[in-house]
């Protein structure tokens, strides 16, 4: 990190990085590529995006305008940029994605470029996939789409480099039931939601699950960005476990604790994606992993020493002091909400009552989703100096 | 400015801003909102993009894909925002438009969020209108825009509350001939190009202008963003004009010379506005004019002490290190490329040497259009923290 003192230094410390982002667009507030092209750009990264959809905001609001990007417009822009040699991209990140049409386009993208960028030059491009399906036992995607991201996954040389699911979309693309049960590798239909909203996964199930990928599908590095396990959940922590597989396959686990925070907020996996980028290469650089291919460490660096460890220390401690920050704002935010729009008023009739309710209702709804939009960008100092708070321990 | 050693604080010196900045996107490179959003995002700005064009890149590349967004899109986001009340902006930054249809919905969003937000609180909203319509004698939009754009200015109350044309556009908006001749003020069919690529501006015809937008208009706050003055070209100077009107309608202008760079740049506009947003807001809160209608200065403030001024010093300073910056990286890239692409080869037939010798042109030409991309994102930090390198003087 820089000297403090040298303000007029621009001090990166990620080396210059060219990153194509296909994800998707609000208008207002923080989740896809407002998001993670923002906490890129924040530590010094060169991001051209491509936006999957144009929306007013985001789904958690529960309406929303505006429209999803055609798969064919999506190609397009990927020709023009091509035909212009504008393709001189170190890393592809994939995040939400609208259709099973359009998933085929960005697996095309992502092999051309793999093709174009790799074959000479060991490391020269670096595709993340975070395979956006669902959350907490919840599948927001078609069936077609989770089919289409185990076929992704599956790639090998062609596939991603690092996917980082959360634990219901390793559950989805690996086949193996985080809180037990049976496993399900083959791609046969897996029971939907075999992971409710209180799960417990084991730890041991989270490293099957690693072993598949990293074993069946071929992918090097893998992070799953928060599960719950049994008997920290109580203590109020979440797990997120990272690995990257040795030559001979097996996994090299390291786990991260964080806190809960008793607050919703939408866009984190699309923060943790960006700023994972942008560290990754970081750490890489400082490894001397770069110009190898999928920027792979030697067998014998230690789960806890190897740069995907360390990066994701950085992120999750960035994304820790911003989060605590934002709920504060919320928290101060709402109160003031209350003292405004919650005082006595003359008594109304029942139905006007009941009506009025409502309407109170969804407009505290509104203020409550507005109100937990990630604050990124008024603490970018914490996106790019962060505090370490955690340190990853082997499993 | 922070203290450079409190590397843990997020020193915002600009207070909490949101905007809604309509403008275009494209993929790869930094025009329109693609430039403008990181600017003021750097400076801890929240903004809002609504993209009026998704292009794979900038038209100076001569070849581009993408689509233009509709009209009613645009309308239709802007509803999105407006369901969910999530147009609480302190500023509308308007820049590139693609139609005249779109240009009468941004109108519209204009007086609804003035009407909204300043008929009871004086200055808590703020419309900075770029009227994109051409450069050096070139129209690049229909006469149909520029009539809007007319329209849009004259909008009193409900006009823009600052305009930042480059010299032509102040022409094609004021009706006024900065290189002397004829003063058309009546929205008459103003001659095309008068000036062309080598005109010669007087500052006395600048302020004219200057006047007719305050008066004829009731704009409070304009600044041109560059317009060679008779000789000051010689000296490799250009002038930036700024003026903010008093209350009995006549100009307080102030200059600021910046030195030409001999290098094409594209999106400076979008650079000048967007940080402009930022350090106006800044400035006019050290002032206290932020609760004034239009943000407007006492009459007895000197030209040269306006934030306006003070802003505008900051904005160029941090333009004009970006800038030099660019073009030495620029040179350094074009250098290896001369040297890996322009070796002597197997001497070709005629035909196919023609060929052969239009292709190299081409990419050479691609090649320096993609080199002279501003690096804004790299050296975030000359944004951040300016070296002031400029001074306004009184006109």
């Amino acid at each position: 990190m820089a000297d403090s003192n040298q303000v007029d230094q621009n001090d990166n410390s990620v080396p210059e990085t060219k990153v194509l982002a296909i994800a998707s667009h609000v208008v207002y507030g923080y989740v896809g590529n407002t998001m993670a092209t923002f906490c890129m750009q924040a530590l010094g990264v060169d991001v051209s995006a491509i936006n999957t959809v144009n929306f007013s905001n985001h789904t958690g609001y529960k309406q929303w305008k505006g429209e999803k990007t055609s798969p064919e417009m999506i190609s397009q822009l990927y020709e023009g940029l091509s035909q212009s040699t504008l393709v001189d991209f170190d890393v592809l990140l994939s995040g939400y994605i609208p259709s099973a049409d359009a998933l085929k386009v960005v697996v095309k993208i992502a092999r051309e470029l793999k093709l174009k960028r790799e074959t000479m030059n060991p490391g020269a491009f670096f595709w993340v996939l975070d395979p956006v399906m669902g959350d907490q036992g919840r599948l927001y995607v078609s069936e077609e789409m989770v089919k289409g991201y185990k076929k992704a996954v599956s790639g090998g040389m062609e596939g991603p480099d690092l996917v980082v699911p959360n634990g219901f979309e390793l559950e989805l693309i690996s086949g193996v039931h985080l809180a037990g049960g049976d496993t399900d590798q083959d791609g046969g239909e897996l029971e939907r939601c075999p992971t409710g909203d209180n799960y417990e996964a084991s730890l041991e199930k989270v490293r099957e699950a690693m072993e598949v990928l990293h074993q069946r599908d071929s992918v090097r590095m893998v992070v799953v960005t928060s599960v719950r396990i049994k008997g920290k959940q109580q203590e109020g922590v979440l797990c997120v476990v990272g690995s990257e597989k040795k030559s001979d396959g097996s996994s090299r686990c390291f786990t991260v604790e964080v806190p809960v925070l008793d607050c919703y907020f939408s866009g984190t996996g699309d923060m943790f994606a960006g700023l994972m980028v942008a560290r990754l290469r970081e750490e890489c650089s400082k490894a001397g992993t770069l110009r190898n291919r999928g920027w792979a460490s030697d067998d014998q660096v230690a789960s806890t020493d190897l740069p995907l460890a360390k990066a994701t220390v950085k992120v999750l401690s960035s994304m820790s002091t911003i989060l605590e920050k934002t709920m504060d704002a919320k928290n101060k935010e709402m109160d003031k909400y209350d003292h405004t729009n919650r005082r006595a008023s003359v008594e109304p009739q029942d139905a006007e009552k009941r009506r009025q309710e409502e309407v109170d209702e969804r407009m505290l709804f509104l203020a409550q989703t507005k109100a937990a939009e990630v604050r990124a960008v008024r603490n970018a100092r914490d996106l790019i100096y962060p505090k370490v708070r955690y340190e990853a321990k082997n499993l």
